[in-house]
């Protein structure tokens, strides 16, 4: 084939570099395939030991067993269970499905983290995220409601309105989808947190296509919006504190070994010990005040001063969430006051890392 | 320690779990590092052949080349690319970033892929789910409008629209989102049809807020509505015409080693050749259309029969949309007729082939 020296070099560089692309893909190819076969290997030894630790969990549970040695037999399955669940194996073995929400949004792509510090780092970004929609969900309605007396004369414009009730959807939106991811890569975030998520979004969407109503008799019709944005003033204060104490909590628990460092210790009862009994009267004040907001909607909507169905809707949301709310305290608590009486029982802490430090030879 | 033997037993059970945890658990650690190092070596080498291959492609431009020798080249070079980019390489080299849109609502989670297969399933999958909603994307507007005459007395009720509008948000936001997780995963997917959705997503978002009047002169007042109406069901026939042909080309491509299996040949320029002729009249009318209903919005605005500031947004976001498609579509058919163009011009595809196989001996 003819040609200049400048062509036939050209021809020369890529079937060179064609040479070591295919290397390079047949390296890549077995790489794959092997650490695919190891894995797998694994894989069958993980799940072997986590039928063995489920049947020996059962045991425990059914035998009449002296309550220290009990307590010790626990604490010896609650680490294999952490190591299984938070350790280099956790990715090997089955995980959770990604649920019906984060398909109907992304599809079947995988959002499980392999690598552990992969998983620590969204749980951070998701943390970091709580903490700045926390400023955001305190700033909005406070300037919306400082604006209208201010400015507006007692009379909220619709633009404002929508676009707060846009970010809300947004943010319900985004949250539900970040728990989803979550609960896959293996934190164990109380259910109802989700579908409290889910309500909020079902009440952004309706509030959008709620019109909002001006003068006359504006106080009035815009009684619901206003009572809704109070609300939410104490919902950001309320997420601030909780926030803030959680962390601190869920680093203490992964310390004492009770937490893995995926859980999601959701609001309700975050707090150290002493916040707990500042945190636990707002929680209830708020669920109180949210099942008050939904009656009194419910209540125009009956009456008759504003009869769109977007108000029904809204009302009936607000008080099932309340209700909800106040239930999965109440749960959360009551497994908080058993886990400290199981504490007292268990004689003395030495005795228990005594057990542990025999148990890790 | 005082026990009967069945406490007994269980401890020891315990501390045998307790070791093979910890045993299942190194081999994880050690094959998760070992898989890393290997991993990282084979990058490099994957990055140094990515960045000669940018030289050379560099080279090949600038020089004053012979056409036939110019083509082998160029096919070789395409190959090369082709091979780094679909490979089992393609997940080792750094990928595009997450971006922005999927920043916002899932974090800093992965969603790339390792596995090939898994892409692929990915890719078939967001196939099946456009197919899915071209038949909802036709159904939905058209039960409306013979709802309209039929049972509606040619007034539209706001409830059934408000959830058609609810659910263009929903299929929007979650196409936005899987395309996005698509270019991640490779595809080379035109940006535009992403901005487009995103277009779509703020329209969607306006038109909830916006009030559907009813009675008395409802057919004045719902006219927008109602030729938006039309327009969607014109749109879903040419999304179902643009899917059935689309992968049909798309498996041409890649037959002839011009398309990668991740490339999404998103609407406007799909069908293999004789459905071109029938595709192109019906999409430059779609958009036409798409412009003439954006102006109509803005004349009725203009001209105040309905003053609402939705009413003058979605009339410029149709503009802009119908503006942007018509744009792209010409772009991708003059590329069309180029890259026709230059393969007329190659002498034949014998000579083609027989460079590839002394290529890839």
């Amino acid at each position: 084939m003819a040609g200049t020296d400048a062509e036939r070099d050209l021809l020369a560089e890529v079937a060179r570099l064609g040479e070591l692309a295919r290397e390079i893909q047949d390296s890549a190819s077995s790489l794959i395939s092997k650490t695919w076969n190891e894995e797998q290997t694994l894989r069958q030894r993980a799940i072997a030991l986590d039928s063995d630790l489920r049947k020996l969990e059962t045991a425990a549970r059914k035998a009449a067993l002296d309550p220290s040695i009990s307590d010790k037999l626990n604490e010896g399955l609650c680490r294999i269970r952490c190591l299984l669940s938070d350790g280099d194996v956790a990715p090997l073995l089955p995980s959770k499905n990604n649920g019906r929400f984060l398909k109907m949004f992304l599809g079947p792509i995988n959002v499980r983290a392999t690598r552990k510090e992969v998983q620590l780092k969204v749980k951070e970004e998701y943390n970091s995220y709580r903490d700045r929609t926390a400023v955001l969900f305190l700033l909005f309605p406070s300037t919306l409601l400082i604006l209208r007396s201010w400015i507006w004369n007692g009379c909220l414009p619709a633009l404002p309105v929508q676009l707060y009730q846009a970010w809300l959807l947004f943010l319900y939106t985004s949250l539900a989808l970040r728990e989803n991811i979550l609960r896959v890569n293996g934190s164990d975030i109380r259910p109802w947190w989700i579908y409290h998520h889910y309500c909020a979004i079902v009440m952004a969407l309706v509030s959008l296509t709620w019109e909002i109503k001006g003068q006359p008799d504006c106080a009035n019709k815009q009684r619901g919006v206003q009572l809704f944005l109070v609300w939410a003033i104490m919902q950001g204060v309320a997420m601030l504190l909780q926030n803030r104490y959680q962390r601190q909590r869920l680093y203490t628990r992964i310390a004492l070994g009770k937490a893995k460092r995926m859980d999601v210790v959701w609001g309700e009862t975050a707090g150290v010990e002493g916040q707990l009994w500042l945190l636990c009267p707002i929680l209830f004040i708020l669920q109180g005040f949210e099942a008050y907001v939904g009656m009194l909607l419910l209540q125009t909507a009956l009456i008759g001063v504003v009869s769109a169905w977007q108000v029904i809707v809204c009302g009936i949301l607000l008080v099932v969430m309340a209700v909800g709310n106040f239930i999965n305290t109440v749960q959360t608590l009551m497994a908080k006051s058993k886990f400290k009486a199981k504490m007292k029982r268990s004689k003395s802490k030495q005795d228990m890392d005594q057990f542990l430090s025999t148990d890790s030879r």
